[in-house]
């Protein structure tokens, strides 16, 4: 990590839109990023892109647009990530942790290994989904007027990229003067997401087939553990020191119901 | 001022935009200011207003526009204002006060008598012209990507409500726990804009009756002045004072040349 510059950090910093509606934001929100310093754009599943309007809107940084990738669902757009922060003004059944835009800042601070970070946004009318929050390590809230929460989704993009570029700022200066104690043994970084997916789904696995858990009236452990693993901050080490072990039981299950059904393996 | 709480402090703010060319933009400044609380809109020449654009871009924040003002000057937009920002991305020939939007906070909380506070937008072309800028107390930069400063007028009005946002929730808080440390003697309150203009004319008057000032070859002097009163934040005590001055002086100069010209007052 001692090569971390501003430009390097702002770089690692991914805008993920869900399923916009209007092209005119998707424009809006790359020049957003733009003037900001962030380059990398994810798309999932938007309505109607390319469009003509979403190139008039972005006014100049059709790079930004060109270089964007398209992605069907929210897990390839941030599996790489290893810190994602999905934007949320409601308070969910589930609560989350929460943080302001600008302690957004001390989080990547604190966690040198928290790049690639992923940002992302919902749909123009409702948001995230819970599914899509449930990925998120955190929710962050950009504060609004009570009686009027109408935030423009590419005006909540330039709150933000002005937010990822003061944080850019002041952590080039900070890094600049501690390299050495950001670097991180491989195994102690965070995992990314798709490390952590991977964790959950062989959790689920196992747990359907220890009969825990019935995928047919899931109630809130899905989410509940989609949280702890959030929360938690799983390193690489980490994911694989429980993957080792489910692995084993899994392996326990097979040998004991193999033996009951016939030694299928 | 033991009465200011968030939304009084925010009521207080103006956001004043000079002359805007597409009234999409003010719309959707408008839009930016209500979802931060902000309500004090001043338009000065805009190109074409009011402007079913400029409805559709507010999105429900039609309050707003139709409480905004339409003046022809910046000077009327201002009059009342104790504290004016100007944004400016652009050095210029005569270096000015430069504050970061989030020091835009401490301003305040440092004078307490700063409220009405204004902040102005420039065309979204040109900027604030350097007769606009030198109005100002303070010049604000967004930090923008110096390879692509091109932010959205209304993203950068976005920016700035939001920062103002934060701004009011920080001051009540720590107006709270110190309400009667602000109190102030009212003629310790900073200068209204239109108290500053009142004693820079009467300067220039006194200068040009003194010949000490050509207003046909003015050079930086405006300019000098206008930065030697934005800088001294003069109290309405200090403007009374000077002005006072300034009457004895032109007394003195009408008494000495009315005599050489057969004495007219």
């Amino acid at each position: 990590m001692a090569d971390l510059d501003q430009a390097t950090i702002l770089q690692q910093i991914k805008i993920v839109l869900c399923q916009t509606s209007h092209p005119g934001n998707i424009g809006a929100a790359a020049r957003a990023m733009k003037t900001m310093g962030l380059q990398q754009l994810v798309l999932v599943n938007p309505r109607d892109y390319p469009s003509y309007e979403a190139t008039a809107r972005s006014s100049g940084a059709t790079d930004i647009l060109e270089d964007a990738k398209v992605v069907s669902t929210l897990e390839e757009a941030i599996g790489d990530c290893r810190l994602v922060i999905g934007t949320s003004s409601r308070n969910r059944a589930l609560p989350w942790p929460m943080v302001e835009p600008r302690e957004i800042k001390s989080i990547v601070q604190n966690e040198p290994s928290a790049l690639p970070v992923a940002i992302v946004f919902g749909r123009e009318s409702t948001g995230l989904l819970n599914e899509e929050l449930q990925l998120c390590h955190y929710h962050v809230n950009i504060p609004a007027n009570p009686d009027y929460m109408s935030l423009n989704l590419a005006a909540a993009v330039q709150v933000i990229c002005y937010e990822c570029r003061l944080l850019a700022l002041e952590l080039k200066n900070s890094l600049e003067s501690a390299t050495e104690e950001l670097s991180v043994d491989d195994s102690e970084r965070k995992a990314t997401v798709e490390q952590t997916e991977g964790l959950y789904q062989h959790f689920e696995s196992v747990m359907i087939e220890t009969g825990f858990f019935d995928p047919e009236e899931p109630k809130l452990l899905p989410a509940r553990l989609h949280r702890l693993f959030a929360k938690s901050q799983l390193t690489e080490a980490e994911v694989n020191i429980l993957r080792g072990f489910l692995a084993s039981m899994g392996k326990h299950i097979k040998y004991h119901t193999g033996k009951k059904d016939s030694g299928e393996s």
